[in-house]
């Protein structure tokens, strides 16, 4: 094919030694041209890493020596030459050329730096992805979350789950909410659907017993802080026969995998973020919301009462202290007040104030929360109804619980959450290619 | 765990032999109830298959007896016995009950019938999807979903690309198409995708080189037919440095792949389906565009100009002719007229009146299409500008070819349709949990 003619190799792929004297095509960008007079550096760059192309004024023709040393900064670039061990440069290897092709020139001055020497605005990279993800540190983010979606979604089939998908258009708030954004539907009212939670537990009233879905969530809240989003990833499961308990293991499992094969399979882009990253023990701690409440008002700046929620600043005091306590990062807060929890949290039978519910916590912030849900229609129906939502519009939804709904938990977990706290980064916005709020809706 | 106590096993785990005598919990749905006067089969199903239950009256208590007999079918139980091998019972055991609880009674009479010997119109199934799953052969066409689904992504990874996540509100419409839902964006008017083909052209700038998608996509077109859904997945890719002769291998070795994971990984599902699955084999036929004209003015019952798109009408009498010719189902037509394909498309250097583009067909409809793009910024801008629109409001896409854009190629495959031309079905409702269409809202 004719693309074929443009690369052969990436330049990670290049052996110096076992290489060296052989023809190779690289291409990329041309990341840095270094004029030193009687020498010229053409630093080409490519997903994979750099390589360094070197010419010598004395041994190239002169007219090819002049137009590399004005090679524009990331243009794209095609450069044939012959491979030369040298252990100063990138990956140990240079590249003698033979030619170089200019795939696309560069306009200048660049939006901004991609060599990282000259930091930017948040909003700028943002502006300017494309040239944002050139950084070695910016695309490493996004290496890093394809490793992570592809372990959760590996888990979740070791563990006998199907994907499924839900849609994102719906009739019918999922918590009776007010934070939609309304869609014109042909001539009707529609909605973008907030959470697949109503949709996964029909899906456990038509017996597939276990569901996984990835995909977009949308909730018009007006927040405007670091670790909002407007549109977000959402993962979600649901399990048939299983109690909280059960999928607590499953989530445990899932943050756990997702941490050990971004180790195994990302070193080097760990490496490009100054990560050194610690794979979470499991099980992670459990604290009763109870506890939690009591380490709150013993070490925190607030007092709370039982049937509280926790605020940002508690979650904080509770986060330090049990990592003070334990070194991990991660825990659950169980058995929280039925009525603080959404209306399908099923409550204990012995003690119907408490509920067989779940928040998973980093030290950070909150990244999951799940439940043993509702299976029977009476109580459902009526907990619904206590919550001051009309059952009538929740209809297509009661009536799975009418012909054999079994008893399920599930849970929802935030994709950007995970991928922040694991980086260690503060702004959710970096770990999203094209971030939707409040203000921002392109690119 | 609780739940433990509920199953110990699913149907299908149990081996006869092996586990004779052996205690088991099995949990599912009451499938069917025989009372045969002095015996009484349960039949319970879960997500794996069946099992028997059997009761003789002479041996078990007769308040047993008689509350297993009465048993609602779609019921929800758990059932603890003993393993019994029993040639004649599905997967050759059956199960004497020490304890049949119920765990979720089912009203009735049921929406539509589990047992599928009485067919239900498409709209009752889509109606009660928490009934109709219950039939093998509807949740075979979602475990086989799950399959295809697994194998695409699987295809791409090792082929280095990387899943990337993009942005379902958008501010302007990828083809400045009018077929858009409009969205409430707090004081603003947004839409909703119908491709993520900007999003993707614009990280082959960001230097990610190869990436993929696997999601919704909303077309607000006012068609009523088998073929078409207002929300469905797409399957899309991207990559640089690569032409359209590159990516149309990437194409086939996906479908090829998918195919033959799902004859591996479900050939009990194809069993309940009745389909003896064929992997297709590669490469594809490539027809040019002249060519698929010529067959279709010698074959088909249209006359054709050099210039016109292909009617559905077109797209059968090729695909049966190629079929006829080759035996083969699946097949290309390249180098499209430029005029009659989106601005994006580039024109082969040497004749620009034909573009380097492709659509990929089954005998019974197009599954995807794709081409190398156009990355030099000004002679997207014209094109932009000869189709009518308005080159400002692609700004944040234009911007990113100014900068180093390096030629690349990309295609977009339906989800939907590849699954139901895999699965030979005629409504392409049937390979959607919820489908969205123009009468169609909720479930």
């Amino acid at each position: 094919m004719l693309m074929e003619k443009l690369r052969t190799h990436h330049t990670r792929d290049i052996e110096p030694e076992e290489m060296a004297d052989k023809s190779v095509t690289l291409a990329g960008w041309v990341h840095e041209v270094r004029d030193l007079g009687g020498i010229c550096f053409v630093v080409l760059r490519d997903r994979e890493g750099m390589a360094q192309v070197t010419l010598v004024k004395k041994k190239v023709d002169s007219d090819f020596f002049n137009k590399a040393k004005k090679l524009m900064r990331e243009s794209v670039i095609s450069v044939t030459g012959t491979v030369k061990p040298e252990e100063k440069a990138p990956n140990g290897y240079e590249v003698l050329p033979d030619d170089i092709t200019v795939l696309n020139e560069s306009c200048t001055p660049l939006p901004l730096d991609t060599t990282g020497k000259v930091e930017a605005e948040m909003d700028t990279c943002l502006d300017s992805r494309y040239v944002d993800l050139r950084k070695p540190r910016t695309s490493a983010i996004f290496k890093i979350r394809h490793e992570v979606l592809k372990a959760v979604r590996d888990n979740f089939t070791r563990e006998g789950f199907i994907e499924t998908t839900t849609p994102k258009v719906v009739a019918t708030a999922t918590e009776g909410g007010t934070s939609l954004f309304p869609i014109t539907y042909f001539d009707r009212e529609a909605f973008l659907n907030q959470s697949p939670q109503l949709f996964k537990q029909i899906l456990m009233s038509g017996g597939l017993e276990k569901v996984f879905e990835i995909g977009p969530i949308f909730r018009a809240e007006e927040h405007d802080t670091r670790r909002h989003l407007n549109e977000a990833t959402s993962i979600d499961m649901e399990s048939s026969f299983s109690d909280h308990f059960d999928i607590m293991e499953t989530l445990e499992n899932t943050i756990a995998h997702a941490y050990s094969q971004v180790k195994e399979n990302a070193s080097q882009q760990l490496e490009y973020l100054g990560i050194d990253l610690e794979v979470p023990e499991t099980p992670f701690k459990r604290l009763t919301y109870s506890e939690a409440i009591d380490i709150i008002n013993q070490y925190g700046k607030e007092e709370l009462e039982w049937g509280d929620d926790l605020s940002t600043l508690s979650e904080h005091t509770l986060g330090e202290h049990v990592y003070n306590e334990t070194g991990a990062h991660h825990y659950f807060i169980i058995d929280w007040p039925t009525e603080i929890k959404p209306f399908y949290a099923m409550p204990y039978e012995d003690n119907p104030e408490i509920s067989k519910t779940f928040d998973m916590m980093h030290t950070r912030l909150e990244l999951s929360s799940g439940a043993q849900r509702i299976h029977y229609y009476d109580m459902l129906k009526n907990r619904i109804e206590n919550q001051g939502l009309d059952p009538d519009s929740f209809d297509f939804y009661l009536d799975a619980f009418r012909y054999g709904m079994p008893p399920h938990a599930g849970w929802g977990l935030g994709c950007e959450r995970l991928l922040m706290t694991m980086l260690g980064l503060e702004n959710i916005r970096e770990v999203v290619l094209f971030p939707r709020d409040r203000r921002r809706l392109s690119p």
